[in-house]
């Protein structure tokens, strides 16, 4: 029998440091109706990204923040179950950006139908979508590695970092990661086919990354910032380069923390690029080409970290601000029709 | 009489902080002789610039040091006193890189001879040299400044600063210096014809910069670092550009001081790119081709800031590093024959 409620998680308010789970509510609210042109989405998979914690924090950022009351942003896999739009129909599967929540309606023109037969449905959310596509571009367009070029990438079992990686391989790049444990690590290298990962919780991180990079760091794909951000700085080659990606590890500060020294970017001549994929829509095409090729072909690996239950979303995102995730994160909210 | 002693001022010990003139010395030496295709010279007029405490200073950086017992290196505007190369005879204004002494032999095809008739020779040391073009390719390379873009340099009132601000009025841009006194901000305005220029030594630096730039910032020249750097990061706009250049505030420090927090470079998708003019020699062309006509044509101002021996070097030098200058810093070691 078809439900009749939407379950939400919405913000109670806005996180000071680390979140906690009283920061959000879980609420339940009457199924919306689709309008003209509008479709109603059973939540299939809802994607935890780094990038929510700006959203919620109540200060300015690069895109709208979330309030108290509202829905907590992010995006959807999801199953259409009622369509008011001619070029989707019940049961389709579609890519959205339906928030923390069970049911959403969606202008249907926003939505991408996802071919369950060309990839898993849920690597919409991961491997061919927004975090690899923000590894594809920022590797391929900042980074630029060139073949025999050491290419570092911090959080590199994240679902960003480990397509980094894997790339920067395919272009003919050593690949170090670095990872946040001996499992993680293990992992990136047996089964992604990193080069060398670095512990960075364990020993000296600046002499470990030294002794994994003896030819010094050609591309410092950066996701985390702090010490291993500060480590990486006295290895960067003349002419480096660094995709600014993400800087998780400074997200929960509650003051502006430092940065670091900036001498050797100059001594260097090092180009520092702050992105957001948002800005390289344009790339879609290439991105899913040649990502969903060597997806295909085996060459491009890529691991989920699923949770169940939309009311386990505070807490895996609370995780995964703190590591604990192994792998790209999604919360499986409803069924998957295509498995 | 012609003199037959070189003076010279070579490196004591490497300056721990701010230098102090005891890490030099001034001694005096038997004076050259040019081998064949080579050149004796009579130094004219010295640079100093702010590169040079890298140079002293024991550690890393982009180009070989100095050590202790050796002349200090630098540029410098000579007459050639005794010939062994083909293309060059006595009398001939040339430049090169004599150092910090009364006399130096260099190879000919190392040198540029200069013409008096087309810019008085000392320019080639500041806003037709190496100053100069740092501000030319910095600028127009890596800042790339649009019209009605809002474009900020710090240290305005020096060689390259005043250049910088200059050139960003030339290609259309607002230009906001930042200087250290009131005398140098008003002659950063009146006479080089910027929109405004800010004293960072009095009131709230933020506060004011922020009046001064009511549409943000688009592009910052940073020669400077610490609290100026941390001041302009709060003001970027998305997609601005960072030439950096040179960080002297930081020069003198003995451990390695915090950077920035670099969030705003993510958020705001900035492009910062660490740059040494060496580099950038093939666009010298262009760059005395634009300067060189925008100088003739009064467009492009200038300041130059003489000392009188050689002797006086190690003082203006620290002087330099504490802002004390005020204008391109010179030492006119002998008699200039175009005068």
């Amino acid at each position: 029998m078809p439900t009749t409620v939407n379950r939400q998680i919405r913000l109670r308010r806005h996180p000071v440091g680390m979140p906690r789970p009283d920061d959000f509510d879980l609420v339940e609210s009457p199924l919306p109706s689709p309008g003209a042109g509008e479709v109603l989405c059973r939540t299939v998979y809802l994607s935890l990204d780094p990038y929510m914690r700006g959203r919620i924090s109540g200060v300015r950022s690069y895109a709208q923040g979330v309030e108290p009351g509202q829905v907590i942003v992010g995006a959807t896999v999801g199953e259409v179950i009622e369509s008011k739009h001619p070029g989707l129909g019940r049961g389709d599967i579609v890519l959205g950006y339906g928030g923390w929540q069970s049911h959403a309606v969606a202008k249907g023109g926003g939505l991408r139908k996802l071919d369950p037969k060309q990839a898993p449905v849920s690597t919409a959310l991961g491997v061919l979508g927004m975090p690899g596509m923000t590894a594809y571009v920022g590797l391929l367009d900042i980074g630029q590695p060139r073949p025999g070029e050491t290419v570092v990438v911090s959080a590199a079992s994240g679902a960003v970092g480990s397509a980094v990686g894997q790339i920067a391989r395919i272009k003919g790049a050593r690949a170090i990661g670095i990872a946040g444990s001996q499992d993680k690590c293990d992992y990136v290298v047996r089964e992604l086919g990193f080069d060398q990962c670095v512990n960075y919780k364990t020993g000296d991180l600046a002499a470990t990354l030294r002794a994994a990079c003896p030819s010094g760091i050609d591309v410092y794909f950066e996701n985390v910032g702090g010490d291993v951000l500060r480590a990486v700085m006295t290895l960067l080659n003349q002419n480096a380069r660094i995709p600014l990606c993400g800087l998780i590890s400074e997200y929960n500060a509650t003051g502006s923390t430092p940065g670091p020294n900036l001498r050797p970017l100059l001594f260097n001549r090092v180009l520092l690029k702050g992105f957001i994929v948002s800005d390289h829509l344009s790339r879609l095409g290439e991105f899913l080409k040649d990502c969903g090729g060597w997806l295909r072909e085996g060459r491009l690996k890529h691991r989920e970290d699923v949770v169940a239950g939309l009311e386990k979303a505070p807490e895996a995102f609370i995780g995964l601000l703190q590591g604990k995730n192994f792998g790209k994160l999604l919360v499986q909210v409803g069924e998957d029709p295509t498995k």
